[in-house]
């Protein structure tokens, strides 16, 4: 038997996620794909942060290819796709009515608890990364429109 | 006489915008952004999004270099380092103590009213733009570090 | 066959709305019964605030019994405790593990779309409200503990 | 010399804090209660929340009179309007434009950091709340007018 090493979760949209605009905000949908990425995180059973150190994002590429509305719950995926020595990569991915609305990649960063300073991940934080890494098919691919303007 | 080109505003932090990490959360630093690019559009005088369609996030890339805290007001900086023809990029800042705390860069991309595609931007919005454009020195320092792990 | 006129619905609680004493922050729980309260208002039917005007809350009274933790879903409850002529009172309660952790009333007015000025129900939002009713049994029970101090 | 009793500070609205209905969400008001709150307390010199224990809210009591708008600061007030033996109540306001928006009580306790129970406030923090109470001129006109229906 082999598992999925794709974690995904069924997220509600709350009403007050709407902003003017009359859909879930951007900054909120960031606070959905930090809840998709925790809950991957204690699902994989990844060691809290802690006596090894605090673990923080130090970057995020976030991609809106459709908005996300009121009324029908996000299913939020999330993967890695690299690891470093000091950091990772998680992918994350929201959906609804099964059609893709945003992906990002965050960086996160194992931090020493005595400097605050980058430092290495221990064996068994690499080996949960591990087990539910899935390189990019295209890296090309990977990379948000953000620099490009029609 | 001369303006800048750059818009600068002071941001409040509140108690509530902190996590369980004792710092100002990654999303609720989106909101920030969200903020002063939004005042930063109000003072240029540019005309809101309306008749001639939306706007919306195409695209979000971000550095966090340093922590934001509970304490002292936030110093937001935004100025537009891209124009193109139905999108532009915003450049958002946030400091703290004199410190760059984040560096954020927003695609707008400008939408028909009628079907909701890209629409080219209208004159006297792109005459805005162009008033209040700093291009990148140096477009590689732009990258976040996201791609690369130690 | 009868219904109950209580609506209940399951919420689920996001890292996020936890503030820096490890609890779901105070104001976070507004949200939460607010969501509760919308939710029974489009179970129930009940036509969305609009041509008859719109429908605010002119005040909140808010017990926090327990506190309310990430990690399980909280129940929700809402059902109708009062009618007047231009506002009601919904009952709200957030229980979580079977445990009762606030309890809520707000009064509802609802407002004329000329003026602003409360304005009587109309007769089909009256009657959704009149099948969700239940009236409180102790109305001293009612009185949040607030004033008392020991 | 004499100082006044009670605290007031400007509190900046974000446009993220309006909801679809287009004024500041009654939730995100109660989070700016919450600001108030706090910059009281330290502004007041009262000992944080700590090896005494934990300072909770019990109850919560909001009359909303005029909606809040983003556009123009609000400014917060914020007194002791009654002393307990373990819990004191502060009132607070929101006024914007020079009209009162939000009047709002909130009941603390002071709980045991041993068994998470009321216990009796230290001497200082009395002293510092009795510094800055005032108390009710009318305690009919506190009752919020959550009870009548017109």
């Amino acid at each position: 038997m082999t598992t999925s090493p794709e974690f995904t979760c069924g997220l509600q949209v709350r009403w007050s996620d709407q902003d003017l605009n009359g859909h879930v905000n951007n900054a909120r949908l960031m606070t959905l794909i930090e809840e998709v990425r925790l809950r991957a995180m204690v699902a994989w059973g990844a060691e809290p942060p802690g006596p090894s150190g605090p673990r923080v994002v130090r970057a995020l590429d976030v991609t809106f290819d459709r908005e996300v509305h009121f009324g029908e719950d996000v299913l939020g995926r999330a993967w890695i796709t690299s690891i470093g020595r000091t950091s990772f990569t998680v992918r994350h991915e929201l959906l609804q009515g099964g059609v893709l609305c945003l992906r990002s990649d965050a960086v996160i960063v194992n931090l020493s608890a005595d400097d605050g300073r980058p430092t290495p991940m221990t064996d068994s934080l690499r080996a949960v990364l591990e087990a539910h890494a899935v390189p990019a098919p295209n890296s090309d691919a990977d990379t948000p429109e953000g620099g490009e303007h029609s």
